[in-house]
Protein backbone atom coordinates (compact mmCIF):
# COMPACT_ATOMS: atom_id res chain seq x y z
CA UNK A 1 0.00 0.00 0.00
CA UNK A 2 2.41 2.96 -1.11
CA UNK A 3 1.97 6.29 -3.45
CA UNK A 4 4.39 7.70 -5.71
CA UNK A 5 4.05 11.65 -5.85
CA UNK A 6 5.61 13.82 -8.77
CA UNK A 7 5.68 17.59 -8.45
CA UNK A 8 7.85 19.93 -7.52
CA UNK A 9 9.30 21.41 -4.33
CA UNK A 10 9.88 25.00 -3.95
CA UNK A 11 9.84 28.39 -2.02
CA UNK A 12 6.38 30.90 -2.83
CA UNK A 13 6.26 34.29 -2.27
CA UNK A 14 2.24 35.24 -1.92
CA UNK A 15 0.34 38.29 -1.46
CA UNK A 16 -3.33 37.98 -0.60
CA UNK A 17 -5.42 41.15 0.49
CA UNK A 18 -4.64 39.83 4.52
CA UNK A 19 -0.88 39.59 4.17
CA UNK A 20 2.36 38.95 2.21
CA UNK A 21 5.05 36.25 3.00
CA UNK A 22 8.72 36.28 2.28
CA UNK A 23 9.86 33.00 0.86
CA UNK A 24 8.09 29.99 2.23
CA UNK A 25 8.29 26.64 1.54
CA UNK A 26 6.08 25.65 -0.97
CA UNK A 27 5.57 23.30 -4.81
CA UNK A 28 2.45 21.05 -5.49
CA UNK A 29 4.29 17.93 -4.15
CA UNK A 30 4.62 19.74 -0.83
CA UNK A 31 1.45 20.16 -0.56
CA UNK A 32 0.26 16.76 -1.78
CA UNK A 33 2.25 15.14 0.22
CA UNK A 34 1.57 16.77 3.41
CA UNK A 35 -2.38 15.83 2.59
CA UNK A 36 -1.67 12.62 1.77
CA UNK A 37 0.52 11.36 4.81
CA UNK A 38 -2.50 11.89 6.81
CA UNK A 39 -3.69 8.50 5.07
CA UNK A 40 -1.28 6.59 3.59
CA UNK A 41 2.43 5.91 4.10
CA UNK A 42 5.33 6.04 2.52
CA UNK A 43 4.70 8.68 0.53
CA UNK A 44 7.37 8.05 -2.54
CA UNK A 45 8.14 11.66 -3.51
CA UNK A 46 9.62 12.21 -7.16
CA UNK A 47 11.09 16.09 -7.15
CA UNK A 48 13.84 18.13 -7.58
CA UNK A 49 15.96 20.84 -5.07
CA UNK A 50 18.27 23.21 -4.81
CA UNK A 51 21.22 23.88 -2.47
CA UNK A 52 18.88 26.27 -0.84
CA UNK A 53 16.45 23.69 0.38
CA UNK A 54 15.68 23.56 4.24
CA UNK A 55 17.06 20.34 5.69
CA UNK A 56 14.45 20.97 8.20
CA UNK A 57 11.73 21.13 5.95
CA UNK A 58 13.01 17.51 4.47
CA UNK A 59 13.52 16.34 8.06
CA UNK A 60 9.19 17.33 8.90
CA UNK A 61 8.31 15.38 5.31
CA UNK A 62 10.22 12.17 6.42
CA UNK A 63 8.89 12.63 9.70
CA UNK A 64 5.45 11.71 8.15
CA UNK A 65 6.42 9.07 6.29
CA UNK A 66 7.45 10.95 3.24
CA UNK A 67 10.59 8.76 1.06
CA UNK A 68 13.37 11.57 0.03
CA UNK A 69 15.03 8.38 -2.27
CA UNK A 70 13.27 9.97 -5.37
CA UNK A 71 13.93 13.43 -5.54
CA UNK A 72 17.38 15.05 -6.44
CA UNK A 73 19.16 17.74 -4.62
CA UNK A 74 21.14 20.15 -7.19
CA UNK A 75 24.12 21.36 -5.48
CA UNK A 76 24.80 24.66 -7.66
CA UNK A 77 21.59 25.73 -8.35
CA UNK A 78 18.61 27.36 -6.37
CA UNK A 79 15.33 25.61 -6.09
CA UNK A 80 11.85 26.69 -8.10
CA UNK A 81 10.89 29.42 -6.77
CA UNK A 82 7.03 31.29 -7.43
CA UNK A 83 5.89 34.17 -6.47
CA UNK A 84 2.08 35.22 -6.72
CA UNK A 85 -0.73 38.04 -5.96
CA UNK A 86 -4.53 37.35 -4.89
CA UNK A 87 -7.20 39.14 -5.91
CA UNK A 88 -9.80 40.37 -3.74
CA UNK A 89 -12.12 37.41 -4.40
CA UNK A 90 -9.30 34.76 -3.89
CA UNK A 91 -10.46 32.74 -6.47
CA UNK A 92 -7.51 34.48 -9.44
CA UNK A 93 -4.25 35.51 -8.79
CA UNK A 94 -1.51 36.76 -11.05
CA UNK A 95 1.94 35.47 -11.19
CA UNK A 96 4.81 38.09 -10.33
CA UNK A 97 7.77 35.28 -10.81
CA UNK A 98 8.36 32.22 -11.61
CA UNK A 99 12.38 31.38 -11.38
CA UNK A 100 12.56 27.58 -12.83
CA UNK A 101 16.30 27.47 -11.83
CA UNK A 102 16.62 23.38 -10.77
CA UNK A 103 12.76 22.90 -12.61
CA UNK A 104 14.40 23.36 -16.05
CA UNK A 105 16.69 20.32 -15.63
CA UNK A 106 14.27 18.51 -13.76
CA UNK A 107 13.96 14.87 -15.58
CA UNK A 108 11.93 12.46 -12.86
CA UNK A 109 13.24 9.26 -11.84
CA UNK A 110 11.44 6.64 -9.81
CA UNK A 111 14.19 4.80 -7.43
CA UNK A 112 13.97 0.91 -7.49
CA UNK A 113 12.62 1.36 -3.94
CA UNK A 114 9.90 2.81 -5.63
CA UNK A 115 8.58 0.46 -7.44
CA UNK A 116 5.44 -1.94 -6.51
CA UNK A 117 3.70 1.53 -5.60
CA UNK A 118 0.11 1.29 -6.32
CA UNK A 119 -1.01 5.08 -6.85
CA UNK A 120 0.90 7.44 -9.08
CA UNK A 121 0.05 11.02 -8.56
CA UNK A 122 1.37 13.44 -12.05
CA UNK A 123 0.56 16.79 -14.06
CA UNK A 124 0.45 14.69 -16.81
CA UNK A 125 0.32 11.19 -19.09
CA UNK A 126 -1.89 9.15 -19.44
CA UNK A 127 -4.34 8.89 -16.66
CA UNK A 128 -7.27 7.30 -14.99
CA UNK A 129 -8.51 10.59 -13.18
CA UNK A 130 -7.69 14.06 -14.60
CA UNK A 131 -8.01 16.85 -12.06
CA UNK A 132 -8.17 20.58 -13.43
CA UNK A 133 -10.02 23.56 -12.53
CA UNK A 134 -13.00 24.83 -14.25
CA UNK A 135 -10.97 27.24 -16.32
CA UNK A 136 -8.66 24.31 -17.67
CA UNK A 137 -11.70 22.13 -18.09
CA UNK A 138 -13.18 25.07 -20.33
CA UNK A 139 -10.24 25.64 -21.94
CA UNK A 140 -9.28 22.32 -23.47
CA UNK A 141 -12.76 21.03 -24.17
CA UNK A 142 -13.53 24.53 -25.86
CA UNK A 143 -17.23 24.78 -24.06
CA UNK A 144 -18.38 26.87 -21.13
CA UNK A 145 -21.26 24.36 -20.09
CA UNK A 146 -19.32 22.70 -17.46
CA UNK A 147 -21.38 19.22 -17.83
CA UNK A 148 -20.55 19.97 -21.80
CA UNK A 149 -17.22 20.22 -21.18
CA UNK A 150 -16.92 16.85 -18.73
CA UNK A 151 -18.44 15.07 -21.48
CA UNK A 152 -15.76 15.92 -24.13
CA UNK A 153 -12.42 15.32 -21.78
CA UNK A 154 -13.81 11.97 -20.84
CA UNK A 155 -14.24 11.38 -24.55
CA UNK A 156 -10.13 12.26 -24.41
CA UNK A 157 -8.66 9.36 -22.16
CA UNK A 158 -9.80 9.83 -18.46
CA UNK A 159 -12.43 7.11 -16.73
CA UNK A 160 -12.74 9.91 -14.10
CA UNK A 161 -12.88 13.74 -14.41
CA UNK A 162 -12.86 16.16 -11.46
CA UNK A 163 -13.34 19.82 -12.07
CA UNK A 164 -12.21 21.68 -9.26
CA UNK A 165 -14.37 25.15 -8.65
CA UNK A 166 -12.24 26.74 -5.90
CA UNK A 167 -14.63 28.14 -3.57
CA UNK A 168 -17.45 26.78 -5.06
CA UNK A 169 -16.57 23.13 -4.58
CA UNK A 170 -15.76 20.32 -6.72
CA UNK A 171 -17.74 18.37 -9.89
CA UNK A 172 -16.66 14.56 -10.21
CA UNK A 173 -17.71 12.94 -13.47
CA UNK A 174 -17.82 9.72 -14.36
CA UNK A 175 -19.89 8.34 -17.59
CA UNK A 176 -23.20 9.79 -16.98
CA UNK A 177 -22.89 10.30 -13.18
CA UNK A 178 -21.82 13.57 -11.50
CA UNK A 179 -21.23 13.93 -7.80
CA UNK A 180 -20.78 17.49 -6.12
CA UNK A 181 -18.52 18.02 -2.88
CA UNK A 182 -19.22 21.51 -1.69
CA UNK A 183 -16.17 23.42 -0.21
CA UNK A 184 -16.68 24.06 3.56
CA UNK A 185 -17.72 27.94 4.10
CA UNK A 186 -15.09 29.82 6.11
CA UNK A 187 -14.96 32.81 8.35
CA UNK A 188 -11.80 33.59 7.28
CA UNK A 189 -9.47 32.03 3.42
CA UNK A 190 -6.00 33.29 4.05
CA UNK A 191 -3.78 31.76 1.88
CA UNK A 192 -5.36 29.56 -1.06
CA UNK A 193 -1.67 28.17 -2.47
CA UNK A 194 -1.82 25.00 -2.55
CA UNK A 195 -5.28 24.22 -1.69
CA UNK A 196 -5.53 22.33 -4.71
CA UNK A 197 -2.95 19.99 -4.10
CA UNK A 198 -3.94 19.31 -0.83
CA UNK A 199 -6.94 18.77 -2.33
CA UNK A 200 -5.74 15.78 -4.88
CA UNK A 201 -3.24 14.55 -1.84
CA UNK A 202 -6.57 14.11 0.49
CA UNK A 203 -8.24 12.59 -2.37
CA UNK A 204 -5.17 10.23 -3.39
CA UNK A 205 -4.29 9.25 -0.07
CA UNK A 206 -7.99 8.32 0.60
CA UNK A 207 -8.11 6.57 -2.57
CA UNK A 208 -4.56 4.55 -2.04
CA UNK A 209 -5.64 4.21 1.96
CA UNK A 210 -8.95 2.08 1.37
CA UNK A 211 -7.49 0.98 -2.59
CA UNK A 212 -11.21 1.02 -3.42
CA UNK A 213 -11.48 3.01 -7.23
CA UNK A 214 -15.07 2.58 -7.35
CA UNK A 215 -17.22 5.76 -8.14
CA UNK A 216 -19.16 5.87 -4.80
CA UNK A 217 -15.74 5.98 -3.42
CA UNK A 218 -14.42 8.38 -5.26
CA UNK A 219 -17.10 10.22 -3.78
CA UNK A 220 -15.73 9.92 -0.49
CA UNK A 221 -12.19 10.81 -1.53
CA UNK A 222 -13.36 14.12 -3.43
CA UNK A 223 -15.01 15.11 0.46
CA UNK A 224 -11.53 13.90 1.89
CA UNK A 225 -10.11 16.22 -0.35
CA UNK A 226 -12.20 19.20 0.30
CA UNK A 227 -11.61 18.83 4.18
CA UNK A 228 -8.20 18.89 4.00
CA UNK A 229 -8.39 21.74 1.59
CA UNK A 230 -10.49 23.82 4.17
CA UNK A 231 -7.25 23.06 6.76
CA UNK A 232 -4.87 24.77 3.93
CA UNK A 233 -6.31 27.77 3.38
CA UNK A 234 -6.40 28.80 6.85
CA UNK A 235 -2.68 29.47 7.40
CA UNK A 236 -0.12 30.50 4.86
CA UNK A 237 1.85 27.92 3.16
CA UNK A 238 1.30 24.35 4.03
CA UNK A 239 1.92 25.50 7.91
CA UNK A 240 -1.82 24.64 8.94
CA UNK A 241 -1.10 21.16 7.54
CA UNK A 242 1.58 20.37 9.77
CA UNK A 243 -0.54 21.11 12.44
CA UNK A 244 -3.65 18.76 11.96
CA UNK A 245 -4.35 15.99 13.99
CA UNK A 246 -6.15 12.81 12.48
CA UNK A 247 -8.97 13.79 15.43
CA UNK A 248 -9.17 17.35 13.23
CA UNK A 249 -9.87 15.99 10.00
CA UNK A 250 -12.75 13.53 11.47
CA UNK A 251 -14.77 16.48 12.90
CA UNK A 252 -14.21 18.30 9.81
CA UNK A 253 -15.26 15.44 7.79
CA UNK A 254 -18.62 15.08 10.06
CA UNK A 255 -18.80 19.37 9.56
CA UNK A 256 -19.35 18.47 5.94
CA UNK A 257 -21.33 15.45 6.29
CA UNK A 258 -24.16 18.14 8.38
CA UNK A 259 -23.33 20.69 5.13
CA UNK A 260 -25.16 19.02 2.67
CA UNK A 261 -26.90 15.91 4.32
CA UNK A 262 -30.57 16.34 3.97
CA UNK A 263 -34.12 13.83 4.29
CA UNK A 264 -36.33 14.21 1.38
CA UNK A 265 -39.09 11.72 0.66
CA UNK A 266 -39.26 11.30 -3.15
CA UNK A 267 -43.38 10.59 -4.39
CA UNK B 1 -52.98 25.90 5.11
CA UNK B 2 -52.38 28.73 2.47
CA UNK B 3 -49.82 31.36 1.36
CA UNK B 4 -49.84 35.27 0.24
CA UNK B 5 -47.91 35.68 -2.71
CA UNK B 6 -46.69 39.57 -3.05
CA UNK B 7 -44.75 40.74 -5.67
CA UNK B 8 -44.29 42.00 -9.30
CA UNK B 9 -46.43 40.25 -12.38
CA UNK B 10 -44.65 42.01 -15.67
CA UNK B 11 -43.40 41.71 -18.89
CA UNK B 12 -39.48 41.40 -19.29
CA UNK B 13 -37.26 41.24 -22.65
CA UNK B 14 -34.61 39.30 -22.30
CA UNK B 15 -31.02 38.78 -23.79
CA UNK B 16 -28.69 36.04 -22.70
CA UNK B 17 -25.75 34.67 -24.86
CA UNK B 18 -27.68 32.02 -26.33
CA UNK B 19 -31.05 34.13 -27.18
CA UNK B 20 -33.17 36.89 -27.09
CA UNK B 21 -36.93 37.24 -26.74
CA UNK B 22 -39.78 39.91 -27.12
CA UNK B 23 -42.03 40.62 -24.09
CA UNK B 24 -42.80 37.88 -22.12
CA UNK B 25 -44.71 37.57 -19.03
CA UNK B 26 -41.94 37.64 -15.98
CA UNK B 27 -41.98 39.51 -12.59
CA UNK B 28 -41.06 38.01 -9.29
CA UNK B 29 -44.66 36.67 -8.05
CA UNK B 30 -45.23 34.91 -11.41
CA UNK B 31 -41.90 32.99 -10.95
CA UNK B 32 -43.25 32.19 -6.99
CA UNK B 33 -46.49 31.05 -7.96
CA UNK B 34 -45.50 28.76 -10.43
CA UNK B 35 -43.09 27.08 -7.92
CA UNK B 36 -45.05 27.46 -4.94
CA UNK B 37 -48.03 25.99 -6.83
CA UNK B 38 -46.91 22.61 -6.81
CA UNK B 39 -46.81 21.82 -3.74
CA UNK B 40 -49.84 24.36 -1.93
CA UNK B 41 -53.41 25.70 -3.27
CA UNK B 42 -54.27 28.28 -3.01
CA UNK B 43 -52.02 30.50 -3.74
CA UNK B 44 -53.02 33.88 -2.40
CA UNK B 45 -51.34 36.84 -4.96
CA UNK B 46 -51.47 40.26 -4.20
CA UNK B 47 -49.99 42.09 -7.21
CA UNK B 48 -50.78 44.88 -9.66
CA UNK B 49 -51.19 44.93 -13.61
CA UNK B 50 -51.94 47.25 -16.40
CA UNK B 51 -54.33 46.77 -18.82
CA UNK B 52 -52.00 44.83 -21.44
CA UNK B 53 -51.14 41.86 -19.37
CA UNK B 54 -52.54 38.57 -21.20
CA UNK B 55 -55.90 37.49 -19.93
CA UNK B 56 -54.60 33.82 -20.88
CA UNK B 57 -51.79 34.23 -18.31
CA UNK B 58 -54.16 34.96 -15.78
CA UNK B 59 -56.65 31.96 -16.62
CA UNK B 60 -53.05 29.62 -16.49
CA UNK B 61 -52.48 30.98 -12.75
CA UNK B 62 -56.21 30.66 -11.82
CA UNK B 63 -56.24 26.80 -13.66
CA UNK B 64 -52.81 26.12 -11.19
CA UNK B 65 -54.90 27.44 -7.71
CA UNK B 66 -53.55 31.30 -7.80
CA UNK B 67 -55.78 33.66 -6.78
CA UNK B 68 -56.55 36.82 -8.15
CA UNK B 69 -58.44 38.74 -5.59
CA UNK B 70 -55.54 40.31 -4.72
CA UNK B 71 -54.41 41.49 -8.25
CA UNK B 72 -55.50 44.50 -9.08
CA UNK B 73 -55.75 46.11 -13.20
CA UNK B 74 -55.67 49.29 -14.20
CA UNK B 75 -56.94 49.93 -17.02
CA UNK B 76 -54.94 53.08 -18.16
CA UNK B 77 -51.85 51.90 -17.32
CA UNK B 78 -49.28 49.48 -18.58
CA UNK B 79 -47.32 46.78 -17.05
CA UNK B 80 -44.76 46.94 -15.19
CA UNK B 81 -41.63 46.41 -17.80
CA UNK B 82 -38.48 44.82 -17.23
CA UNK B 83 -35.34 44.62 -19.80
CA UNK B 84 -32.17 43.18 -19.14
CA UNK B 85 -29.38 41.52 -20.52
CA UNK B 86 -26.82 38.58 -19.36
CA UNK B 87 -23.33 38.16 -19.75
CA UNK B 88 -21.48 35.52 -20.65
CA UNK B 89 -21.07 33.94 -17.34
CA UNK B 90 -24.68 34.28 -17.05
CA UNK B 91 -24.24 35.12 -13.10
CA UNK B 92 -24.63 39.12 -13.94
CA UNK B 93 -26.33 40.72 -16.07
CA UNK B 94 -27.30 44.67 -16.92
CA UNK B 95 -30.66 45.96 -16.65
CA UNK B 96 -31.95 48.01 -19.92
CA UNK B 97 -35.23 49.51 -19.69
CA UNK B 98 -37.23 49.64 -16.22
CA UNK B 99 -40.64 51.29 -17.08
CA UNK B 100 -42.50 51.32 -13.61
CA UNK B 101 -46.29 51.74 -15.13
CA UNK B 102 -48.26 50.68 -12.75
CA UNK B 103 -45.60 49.27 -10.22
CA UNK B 104 -45.54 53.39 -9.13
CA UNK B 105 -48.99 53.45 -7.50
CA UNK B 106 -48.63 50.22 -5.75
CA UNK B 107 -49.89 49.75 -2.63
CA UNK B 108 -50.58 45.95 -1.71
CA UNK B 109 -53.78 45.48 -0.03
CA UNK B 110 -54.82 42.17 0.93
CA UNK B 111 -58.44 40.71 0.32
CA UNK B 112 -60.33 39.66 3.31
CA UNK B 113 -60.99 36.18 1.54
CA UNK B 114 -56.95 36.18 1.99
CA UNK B 115 -57.02 36.24 6.14
CA UNK B 116 -55.72 33.39 7.67
CA UNK B 117 -53.20 32.55 5.64
CA UNK B 118 -50.30 30.63 7.25
CA UNK B 119 -47.18 32.05 5.18
CA UNK B 120 -46.46 35.56 3.37
CA UNK B 121 -43.65 35.87 0.90
CA UNK B 122 -42.62 39.16 0.95
CA UNK B 123 -39.93 41.36 -0.26
CA UNK B 124 -39.40 43.23 2.63
CA UNK B 125 -41.10 44.41 6.35
CA UNK B 126 -40.00 42.17 9.66
CA UNK B 127 -39.11 38.93 8.92
CA UNK B 128 -38.09 35.04 9.56
CA UNK B 129 -36.30 34.43 6.49
CA UNK B 130 -34.17 36.50 5.01
CA UNK B 131 -33.40 35.36 1.54
CA UNK B 132 -30.59 37.11 -0.65
CA UNK B 133 -28.00 36.83 -3.22
CA UNK B 134 -24.15 36.57 -1.97
CA UNK B 135 -23.81 40.51 -3.34
CA UNK B 136 -26.58 41.50 -1.16
CA UNK B 137 -25.14 39.99 1.70
CA UNK B 138 -21.62 41.43 1.36
CA UNK B 139 -23.77 44.86 1.13
CA UNK B 140 -25.89 44.76 3.59
CA UNK B 141 -23.08 43.25 6.43
CA UNK B 142 -20.12 44.66 4.76
CA UNK B 143 -18.04 41.72 5.21
CA UNK B 144 -16.62 39.65 2.55
CA UNK B 145 -17.04 36.43 4.06
CA UNK B 146 -20.31 34.87 4.09
CA UNK B 147 -19.78 33.20 6.75
CA UNK B 148 -19.10 36.39 8.68
CA UNK B 149 -20.97 38.28 6.62
CA UNK B 150 -24.46 35.88 7.80
CA UNK B 151 -23.22 36.50 11.31
CA UNK B 152 -23.84 40.13 10.84
CA UNK B 153 -26.79 39.44 9.29
CA UNK B 154 -28.61 37.34 12.04
CA UNK B 155 -28.26 40.05 14.22
CA UNK B 156 -30.49 42.65 12.50
CA UNK B 157 -33.59 40.33 13.01
CA UNK B 158 -34.29 37.85 10.63
CA UNK B 159 -34.24 34.29 12.84
CA UNK B 160 -32.71 32.34 9.70
CA UNK B 161 -31.16 33.56 6.09
CA UNK B 162 -30.70 31.84 2.56
CA UNK B 163 -27.65 33.04 0.71
CA UNK B 164 -28.13 32.10 -3.04
CA UNK B 165 -25.05 31.57 -5.09
CA UNK B 166 -26.77 31.64 -8.36
CA UNK B 167 -24.84 28.38 -10.01
CA UNK B 168 -22.95 28.09 -7.06
CA UNK B 169 -26.02 26.85 -4.89
CA UNK B 170 -27.25 28.43 -1.82
CA UNK B 171 -26.72 28.82 1.72
CA UNK B 172 -29.04 28.26 5.09
CA UNK B 173 -27.34 29.88 8.19
CA UNK B 174 -29.13 29.81 11.51
CA UNK B 175 -27.97 30.17 14.69
CA UNK B 176 -23.67 28.82 14.34
CA UNK B 177 -25.71 25.92 12.07
CA UNK B 178 -24.82 26.39 8.18
CA UNK B 179 -26.20 23.69 5.11
CA UNK B 180 -25.52 24.25 1.75
CA UNK B 181 -27.23 22.69 -1.19
CA UNK B 182 -26.54 22.83 -4.60
CA UNK B 183 -27.24 24.10 -7.97
CA UNK B 184 -27.97 21.17 -10.51
CA UNK B 185 -24.83 20.83 -12.80
CA UNK B 186 -27.09 21.61 -16.65
CA UNK B 187 -25.75 21.12 -19.77
CA UNK B 188 -27.17 24.28 -20.43
CA UNK B 189 -28.16 27.39 -19.11
CA UNK B 190 -30.78 29.34 -21.09
CA UNK B 191 -32.25 32.38 -19.12
CA UNK B 192 -31.45 32.93 -15.56
CA UNK B 193 -34.20 35.42 -15.25
CA UNK B 194 -36.76 34.17 -12.52
CA UNK B 195 -34.64 31.11 -11.32
CA UNK B 196 -34.33 33.36 -7.70
CA UNK B 197 -37.85 33.87 -7.20
CA UNK B 198 -38.78 29.94 -8.55
CA UNK B 199 -36.48 29.06 -5.68
CA UNK B 200 -38.01 31.23 -2.99
CA UNK B 201 -41.55 29.65 -4.59
CA UNK B 202 -40.52 26.16 -4.33
CA UNK B 203 -38.80 27.09 -0.59
CA UNK B 204 -42.04 28.83 0.71
CA UNK B 205 -44.49 25.89 -0.89
CA UNK B 206 -42.58 22.65 0.65
CA UNK B 207 -42.82 24.76 4.11
CA UNK B 208 -46.38 26.12 3.71
CA UNK B 209 -47.48 21.98 2.41
CA UNK B 210 -45.33 20.71 5.74
CA UNK B 211 -46.29 23.15 7.99
CA UNK B 212 -42.81 22.43 9.67
CA UNK B 213 -40.19 25.48 9.51
CA UNK B 214 -37.65 23.46 11.80
CA UNK B 215 -34.12 23.84 10.63
CA UNK B 216 -34.11 20.59 9.56
CA UNK B 217 -36.88 21.08 7.34
CA UNK B 218 -35.72 24.59 6.17
CA UNK B 219 -32.65 22.22 4.61
CA UNK B 220 -35.00 20.02 2.17
CA UNK B 221 -37.15 23.07 1.66
CA UNK B 222 -33.87 24.51 -0.05
CA UNK B 223 -33.19 21.71 -2.13
CA UNK B 224 -36.52 21.62 -3.37
CA UNK B 225 -36.03 25.47 -4.30
CA UNK B 226 -32.91 24.67 -6.29
CA UNK B 227 -34.95 21.62 -7.96
CA UNK B 228 -37.70 24.01 -9.34
CA UNK B 229 -35.19 26.54 -10.34
CA UNK B 230 -33.15 23.82 -12.35
CA UNK B 231 -36.12 23.48 -14.28
CA UNK B 232 -36.67 27.75 -14.11
CA UNK B 233 -32.89 28.02 -16.36
CA UNK B 234 -34.07 25.50 -18.98
CA UNK B 235 -36.40 27.64 -21.01
CA UNK B 236 -37.10 31.75 -21.36
CA UNK B 237 -39.62 33.42 -19.09
CA UNK B 238 -41.44 30.69 -17.02
CA UNK B 239 -42.01 28.16 -19.83
CA UNK B 240 -40.71 25.50 -18.10
CA UNK B 241 -42.34 25.94 -15.20
CA UNK B 242 -45.38 25.70 -16.47
CA UNK B 243 -44.74 22.13 -18.04
CA UNK B 244 -43.24 20.36 -15.18
CA UNK B 245 -45.17 17.99 -13.48
CA UNK B 246 -45.08 16.15 -9.95
CA UNK B 247 -43.45 13.26 -11.90
CA UNK B 248 -40.62 15.77 -13.35
CA UNK B 249 -40.40 17.23 -9.96
CA UNK B 250 -39.96 14.22 -7.72
CA UNK B 251 -37.34 12.57 -10.72
CA UNK B 252 -35.20 16.07 -9.95
CA UNK B 253 -35.13 15.52 -6.09
CA UNK B 254 -33.89 12.30 -6.55
CA UNK B 255 -30.65 13.66 -8.87
CA UNK B 256 -30.24 16.25 -5.94
CA UNK B 257 -29.78 13.34 -3.40
CA UNK B 258 -27.64 11.53 -5.78
CA UNK B 259 -25.55 14.65 -6.67
CA UNK B 260 -24.67 15.40 -2.74
CA UNK B 261 -25.25 11.93 -0.91
CA UNK B 262 -22.10 10.49 0.28
CA UNK B 263 -20.77 7.39 2.81
CA UNK B 264 -17.86 8.09 5.29
CA UNK B 265 -16.63 6.54 8.10
CA UNK B 266 -15.49 9.22 10.80
CA UNK B 267 -13.08 7.56 13.19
Amino acid sequence: MSLIVVGTMAFDAIETPFGKTDRIVGGSAIYVAYAASNFIQPVNQVSIIGYDFLKEELDQLILRGVVMDGVEMVKDKKSFFWSGRYHEDMNTRDTLITDLNVLADFKPQIPEIYQGSEFLMLGNLEIDVLLINDAEARQLSGQYSLVKAAKTILTMGPQFLIVKKGEHGALLFHDDRVFFAPALPLEDVFDPTGAGDTFAGGFIGHLAKTKDVSFENMKTAIIVGSALASFCVEKFGPTRLKEISKEDISKRLGEFRELVNFDIELV
